[in-house]
């Protein structure tokens, strides 16, 4: 079984209650605890010598880790409120926490997160394994799922894609708040942050919402040094992603107030098999990588 | 320094926003969300080769990792709403990981507790780390802190201590969720679970509180084979501590609705300095442990 099938499979285990809007599966967990907004929830682990490299600076590893996790807010028109850490750690280093939760605590601050919990542990064997639970809310009628584009949607996507590992922009990228604020509601109900890849994450998008997708690998913005190919596979690239109805386009265009970001619309939500994936046809698909595998990925 | 100030000042680095009632260092943080309840959230790890022995069934850790997260919310009087669990493994085992998943929701389903997200990755070396979140919510009026203790006041337990790696309580305990709601409002407001030691759990209550504590040692109930120095050091209990003012005790024996569940006064708080413990001094203190000790645990 795939990583995708048996990930959904496990979540499937799980009853849901009547308070959970939606469960495992989107960049968020949404949840109505009577409040005027509604609650997300979301977790993601950083782990040495997968994620990074081993000796990076730990205030690296903490900005990656609640950065990472702020976009997967932002990818559901939310705001950032808490986060808790674990921390398993060898050797148990004051210095190294002392470094990553100074980091941590300088991060969270500028995008007023309350770091409220967390428990750091001895590992086994030298390494860290750092495992991040972000708090945040949205209001009712910002909230951007995977699943909510439509037939004739255009694909759009903030920032470039591809050579994240090795331009260092994993360590550096900003998660696309502001922007995710601007989009939500008014101009977007669909939205998701790319991590694993943008071919994967794109295909989810349109496999959530029932619909194909049609990309145009031409107009994808790379990164320095990217290839399409790498645009389309390298994964950790923290842009957002998001379906526009097409009598939006114009206006989105015009009024997009962040000239550093780009904006580039790259394909368009179609009939036909959910999560197909077609305009990728003239590149040499046997070689195409199809995002990040968590379960088998190599060591960095 | 030890671990105690130096937990202390690592969460003192983090700003709290003004809807965070309670920040690190009770076994919740609280959070004022605008709701009628408010929200808890706490976050626990639980390491192979060091909370458990490698070749631990999955569901047994699994079943212990949720319930020892559901002890936290009970401590402060609350209920357990949502989990988030990541893990972080190797090998990826599809059947390990099934196991796990299968024990997680069933003792979810139990306590209510919706599993709402997470995330599964490769570990760089045999073993796992697995971390949850847990959310959950108290009223108002039931909130207990382990601040809550005044001068003169009785500190009760329920159950029994010491021993619990070897009889295997630390697989097989309930978390006390019942009985923490009963005693949480009416009876008391200052509760604490006891998981690294009762001799170090009271203190903390006592320290919190800005109280001494005189302990009994005599009337410390004893799990099968413990000796009252390991019911104070060993850990691993998941036990109710909790202060009782004494015009209440009377009632509170005559109203214990759980028969199966003893009901212990073992200490009083009195003036003094703050988390100072008296009362053991016809103990061998030299060889007293006091208590679980997380940067420096042995492998089990």
């Amino acid at each position: 079984m795939n990583e995708e099938d048996f990930t959904k499979k496990l979540a499937g285990m799980f009853q849901q209650g009547p308070d959970v809007l939606v469960g495992p599966g989107d960049d968020c967990a949404v949840l109505d605890t009577g409040a005027d907004r509604l609650l997300l929830a979301a977790a993601d682990q950083l782990i040495s010598s997968v994620h990074y490299l081993e000796g990076c600076p730990p205030a690296y590893a903490a900005r990656k880790l609640l950065r990472r996790n702020i976009s997967d807010i932002a990818a559901m028109g939310g705001t950032p409120t808490h986060a808790l850490v674990t921390l398993a750690l060898n050797p148990v280093d004051e210095i190294w926490l002392t470094d990553f939760h100074a980091s941590l605590a300088e991060t969270a601050a500028a995008y007023g997160v309350s770091v409220i919990g967390g428990d750091i542990a001895r590992l086994f064997t030298k390494g860290e394994v750092c495992s991040l639970t972000i708090l945040g809310s949205v209001e009712r009628e910002k909230l951007c799922l995977r699943s909510g584009a439509k037939t004739g949607d255009l694909l759009y996507a903030t920032g470039v894609f591809g050579n994240s590992f090795h331009s260092g922009h994993h360590l550096e990228f900003r998660p696309r708040l502001e922007e995710a604020r601007f989009l939500a509601g008014h101009f977007t109900h669909a939205m998701m942050d790319v991590s694993d890849g943008l071919l994967k994450d794109a295909a989810r998008v349109a496999d959530a919402s029932g619909c194909a997708l049609v990309l145009d690998p031409l107009r994808i913005p790379l990164r320095r040094g990217a290839t399409v190919d790498g645009a389309l596979g390298d994964g950790e690239d923290y842009e957002l992603i998001f379906a526009i109805p097409p009598p939006l386009s114009e206006e989105l265009e015009a009024a997009w107030p962040f000239p550093e970001t780009p904006l580039s619309c790259i394909g368009r939500f179609t009939d036909g098999t959910p999560g197909a994936v077609s305009g990728l046809e003239h590149l040499k698909q046997n070689k195409l990588k199809t995002g990040f595998d968590h379960f088998h990925e190599e060591t960095v």
